[in-house]
């Protein structure tokens, strides 16, 4: 381990400019274009660094893919995901420097794709080519399983998953991607709530209505819609759609003790948010009600007149957007099934269209000695305990792992809280890549004192 | 009465040049231009015929007024009240020909203050002056009371009228202004629901916030101002606000038997406005939640992500507009109070403004003699009997008739329904401001009858 830890301290130079090269190639996978070059410019960066990776099709972008077989008799095996495609990098005069010029200002690496998600599986990469270049046995066997169609929504990797099972067994996923904790703490993270959105629209009069000629003779979809979305919620902020908790997992007494132990200072959050009092739904913890518990959200809601002033019209219409946070073990159509149900018991005649963007959610358990040994990992490398999170509150396809592959899947990001992944001036820490790259081959040793 | 009938088939010609002088002269209230050459115009016109009108000032534009004596032992006095001031007449490109260039086609006076007030107010005018002209004995005391800033909410008649009051004492005010019935045929109205406003504002997070990030953790504002809403309602559709109904006046027996000769197509009202069923509130007729009942009304709703696709947001803030219409004999600053007593109960920091704008109910008996004996008087002039509405479902400040001045109040409109007041292309039919003088002659002769 100190050989390898002594070869990436020579190596910096050159792993950052192989992080440059792979940045100044765009690979906008919304827009298509450059995608294919920059998998074959990834493949052949792991190849001349002793890893035999291919360029694999799918349906869509393709998948760059290796198998490192660890030492004689390794036989825990890890899967290291990541995406090589990039967000649009609009509005491009919102950039300090051209975003795939990449310029390190300030201690920073900024360029589109440098922590989302170049730098960050360049990591992996460069850990285990650390091992096979001093000679150190690689103690576990590596896979890596980068994509090119994440930031488009990864539409071909659930069937080109379902089609090649066998290649990709392994005992974890891997996946650094996102920022570390906001106090700056690594953090490691085993799901992610799934999400379910719709639009209703509710209907009246074939026109607004004067308020006074017709009012009390014609319906108000407005109101409709107002009663429908307080008709989904119990008077202690839980929801109140028939069934809608007959499958959440709540968290296992293991699960309780990470949650007492992860920082949450109320009265910070209250000051940054601007508010006096927070959320309730029963009597949950904020972390419990954000990582077991299911939300339903308005997202928008807008009906009638919105200007200035008065105007005094019964609306023809409302529309409402809603989002639905899901937990283990919800499942996205199941919910649908429900939540149409409630509609048309509480509000015949609103429509409800289900949007696209849905997942459903993820859950490993934390218990699992990959995980744990993941959890050691990152903390030996760091010097200090990560924030160890049973899930996360938003929401990725992370059920491709999970569910799909049948896989525990482990997030472990590497990124600065304030890397701009999406926004202009994407970022990356000089000091969180090399860390990254040392928290990889940490967790590829402590990996291997599994039994 | 015949003579007087034979004049003004007569001077049919010289009351369209009349009418077509005082049209021809802006007076947009709203603009402050106009207005007080208007009512000079106005009160010369009258002076002309025999009647010595004077303009009179308030803190804003002038009134016309009048005090006309009848024959000796008259007993009975009638007010006409109409506006001479008019709507903007933007958008001027919408018009087919210009606002203030009066133009008959297709048997319409095509021009801006046709109908609304002009056309009306001169037909009682025409009235008095064929009484005059002809010799004839006018039967009753007529006062004319023409104010100039109607269009504009009339801001200073309720404090001229109360400094006036002995000069305005009268049986009964007579308004001809807004169409007839949308059959055709002549209506009379004896009242209009009130009018209270008001703007409400939910607040959350400083921000919008990420739906996955902080859900369940941050309130939605969406989401308490439906709960709002929707807690003003009752299952039946009445309102669930404390005291709301307290000083509702139901129906007398009478109102109910003239509610029961309205004619009311609900299959075409239906087919009209595009629905499968009306609105209920109760047990009550159509008609009478239009006239008897009052509303609670989402006249807008907005908060959060309205454009296409989907956003995951807790919404920062969400705009409620509500207008309820009153009727007899609520108050709206006794509805105001209770309404916000409401909201600080159900939704705490929910911030209610009230808008401007508002009014009072106004409700006139219909069984005093005064009114029945107008009802007679446009039955006659019409040769058919008019359709008597207890009250209209709108609002109008007719409170300064019945409550500043004490006054019974009766609405008898003489425009076609097709008149598009307010609007581009206002229009006046020849044969309606022709028979709304003949009406108003009617009436001068029926209520001589009264003792």
């Amino acid at each position: 381990m100190n050989a390898v830890l002594d070869h990436l301290r020579r190596q910096r130079q050159h792993h950052l400019d192989l992080l440059f090269d792979l940045i100044s190639h765009p690979s906008v996978s919304a827009h298509g274009t450059g995608v294919r070059e920059c998998a074959d410019l990834l493949c052949k960066l792991m190849r001349d660094g002793g890893i035999d990776a291919r360029v694999l099709p799918t349906r869509g972008q393709p998948v760059v893919f290796a198998d490192v077989p660890g030492r004689p008799g390794a036989t825990t095996t890890i899967m290291f995901y990541g995406h090589y495609d990039v967000q649009p990098p609009d509005p491009l005069e919102a950039w300090l420097s051209p975003p795939f010029e990449p310029t390190v200002r300030d201690g920073r690496i900024y360029a589109r794709g440098a922590g989302d998600n170049k730098g960050q599986l360049l990591a992996h990469v460069f850990a285990v080519q650390a091992y096979l270049a001093t000679g150190a046995q690689l103690p576990v066997n590596v896979k890596f399983l980068f994509e090119g169609e994440e930031e488009s929504g990864s539409p071909n990797l659930v069937e080109w998953a379902k089609a090649n099972l066998d290649m990709l067994k392994a005992d974890a996923v891997i996946t650094s991607d996102g920022p570390k904790h906001e106090s700056g703490l690594p953090q490691v993270f085993f799901g992610v709530r799934g999400l379910l959105y719709v639009e209703l629209e509710a209907t009246g009069a074939n026109r607004d209505l004067h308020s006074g000629n017709k009012g009390g003779i014609a319906p108000n979809p407005a109101m409709q819609m107002a009663q429908l979305a307080a008709s989904m919620k119990n008077p202690d902020g839980t929801a109140a759609i028939a069934g809608f908790y007959d499958d959440v997992r709540g968290p296992t007494p293991y699960e309780r003790e990470i949650l007492s132990r992860i920082p949450f200072d109320e009265a910070e959050v209250k000051r940054d948010l601007g508010l006096g009092e927070l959320a309730r739904v029963g009597d949950l913890s904020h972390l419990e009600k954000l990582m077991f518990e299911p939300t339903v959200n308005i997202a928008g809601f807008h009906s009638g007149y919105g200007g200035p002033g008065s105007k005094t019209i019964i609306p023809s219409k409302a529309i409402m957007k809603m989002d639905m946070r899901l937990v283990a073990d919800q499942d996205p159509d199941d919910i649908y099934r429900k939540f149409v149900t409630h509609v048309a018991k509480h509000a015949p005649g609103v429509v409800v269209r289900r949007m696209a963007g849905g997942c459903p959610p993820s859950k490993t358990s934390p218990e699992l000695p990959v995980c744990k040994a993941v959890v050691r990992a990152v903390g030996r490398a760091a010097g200090t305990a990560p924030v160890v999170l049973p899930a996360l509150g938003g929401s990725m396809p992370d059920y491709i792992f999970t569910k799909v592959m049948g896989l525990p899947s482990i997030g472990v990001p590497y990124a600065n809280p304030d890397e701009n992944n999406h926004s202009p001036n994407e970022n990356l820490g000089l000091e969180d890549f090399y860390s990254g790259i040392v928290t990889s081959a940490y967790i590829i040793d402590t990996l291997g004192e599994l039994k």
